[in-house]
């Protein structure tokens, strides 16, 4: 097991009607900037639910942040915050409205640039306080300190973090799962999912009990992944899905162990070109890195196939083998498709224009053993098409 | 799943050779009160090393904080701190030193008679900041915000908490496992086993990933057991052991589910009356109060028998009652004896004793379903002479 730090200060209120009590967490005089995306709040009564919890307090409102949180409309944040002496920011939203209010945080006390916060590449140790009231559950932002940000006119995602970013609070409602559309539902237990493996699928290193609590989200995920499909009223299936989404990506389970995180890396770069869906890109690549990398991954990738989706029989090389084509059955089960061309018409040039960015952008080696290089990539990608 | 708050701000510092690290968490101005046991840390190095990251504070000693840390002894840190005006508390060492340290924090800032703190049954919202070096892996009071403290005068052994009570950092270096004698070892390996029993055989709720995680911990202790008890010198063992440990008692796995406890309070009476381990007070009480109770714990009883100890045949019944034999074989298997008449000549009367003095306190129904009768624990102290 590696050394590790750890440390977590985000306050979790979970469970049924605990929306009503976000004001007790709320500094009596703070005057409020209420940040959501594209209005489904209000369908949904979580707007009103909100409200009514902050009827005593000064409170202004920007709704339109969008999926893959684009720094030119979070920064016109930053104008309300200077104009409206905002001292706190409450995300109501999934991963994209917490992960802008991240950036909005640290960027509301940073003197300069704002895009600096995302490209000086220094932890955040400064940052307005902020709560959050998750109405998505996947990304798992809403206990975590990190964020990812995306620019548009650069076709740049970029990530985010430091000390400073963790919500003050994080109210996890699991009531809210039963009015969120159905592909939605499926990339959030697919983010979820890959969290995991980007954090369990390296090589061993003797980490006995985070193996073990990795295992224990993803068979979690598993067992509910299709009650919540069925049916997302069932709270039971809800409330199990959200805790693990948080539980997948809160820190815990990548303390002391390798992590690799390539996925994801290669998968911010088709959302930034092509606008696929976050949790689809990991569909998309997870198969071919893990068919390319096979021999450094193989030892956890058959102690996966053993202990989470029971394949007991065959060698190492088998069950690892047979633990890819699980997890891409997992996808499947959700309906999410696994290759590039399911997504765009024409694949051609995309892994070497990946390939390219990571190389201008001086990334020489990735993953868990930092040895996955610009060609690697280009080979991963092909193997997606 | 029920409602439920979590939060646990308590930075881990993991790993080896880390205790030189302690400066960069303390404020540069403090005046320290180091705060420890019998004296092992003055052989085994320990000492040494805290002297070491110290040298830049003005530093203050109190050893001698005995096993079920005793009032007595505690106040007379009050004196100390207020004669040298200290302002920060570092325990340095197992359950007993951290939980002494904690009531002293809470006293040292409490207005009153300081046995207050205990006896008030208020949650602690002032203390006095403190750190922890973890000696022996046991109790998990290096990352909660409760502690246990003796009266002897009174026969007392009483919780207090609250959230001014989370040490502020816990470094856990494994490698103090080593000079660690076999007895604690075993005692610290049973103690956190069933800290996750208390958590875990109550009756299901629907909480699939926090019965996956106190499933986590007990395999995780179960596999590394044999190798500390072996040889304590194992650093994957023992890294593993320590963890384990700490997650035991940290609060996750108890969020959102019924918890029980009636093992532990029956537990800390035969250690106040006559002196015996902790562990082993939870070894001889914990076999009876299950079979006593076994219809209402059946359930949880025989998934524990299934996914922990993999026992896959048999009805609820017959696995509920094969999980029952297999954690007395875990306590036996670690040199730790189940019978009250193992530790003392004369059981009788012990049991009425316990209910007298429970009935005393107005305790009236215990567990998770709040039925545990003072008559009922005549019968489980019975069971374990």
């Amino acid at each position: 097991m590696n050394n590790f730090d750890f440390k977590n200060p985000t306050k979790i209120i979970f469970g049924k009607d605990t929306i009503q009590n976000i004001s007790n967490e709320i500094p009596e005089n703070a005057k409020i900037l209420i940040l959501y995306g594209g209005g489904s709040i209000k369908k949904n009564g979580i707007y009103n639910q909100v409200m009514d919890a902050l009827s005593n307090y000064e409170v202004v409102e920007m709704g339109g942040i969008p999926s893959n949180p684009e720094y030119e409309v979070l920064i016109m944040a930053l104008e309300i915050i200077k104009n409206e002496n905002i001292t706190y920011l409450l995300a109501v939203g999934g991963g994209s409205v917490i992960d802008g209010t991240k950036f909005i945080s640290a960027a509301a006390l940073y003197d300069g640039e704002p895009w600096e916060v995302v490209t000086n590449k220094k932890p955040n140790v400064k940052g307005m306080p902020f709560g959050v009231v998750l109405t998505l559950p996947a990304t798992g932002s809403e206990m975590n300190s990190g964020a990812v940000i995306t620019r548009a006119e650069f076709k740049e995602k970029m990530g985010i973090g430091g000390p400073a970013l963790f919500p003050q609070f994080s109210v996890l409602d699991p009531t809210v799962v039963s009015s969120i559309p159905h592909k939605q539902l499926a990339n959030g237990l697919a983010d979820a999912f890959t969290h995991v493996l980007e954090q369990y699928v390296t090589y061993p290193i003797d980490a006995i009990l985070q193996d073990r609590f990795s295992e224990s989200v993803m068979l979690s995920l598993i067992e509910v992944a299709p009650k919540i499909i069925e049916n997302p009223s069932n709270y039971k299936a809800a409330a199990n899905f959200m805790w693990s989404c948080t539980m997948a990506l809160n820190g815990l389970i990548q303390k002391g162990v390798p992590t690799d995180w390539v996925i994801h890396i290669i998968g911010h770069e088709l959302t930034a070109l092509y606008h696929i869906d976050h949790a689809c890109t990991l569909a998309i690549i997870t198969k071919s890195h893990y068919t390319y990398n096979f021999e450094s991954k193989k030892e956890k990738l058959a102690q996966l196939a053993e202990r989470v989706f029971g394949v007991k029989e065959g060698s190492i090389d088998e069950k690892a083998q047979a633990g890819i084509d699980k997890i891409e059955s997992f996808y499947k089960s959700l309906g999410i498709k696994t290759k590039l061309s399911d997504y765009i018409d024409d694949c051609n040039g995309t892994a070497e224009e990946i390939a390219k960015r990571f190389t201008e952008r001086g990334m020489i080696g990735l993953g868990e053993h930092g040895k996955v290089t610009p060609n690697d990539v280009v080979e991963i990608v092909k193997m997606s098409y």
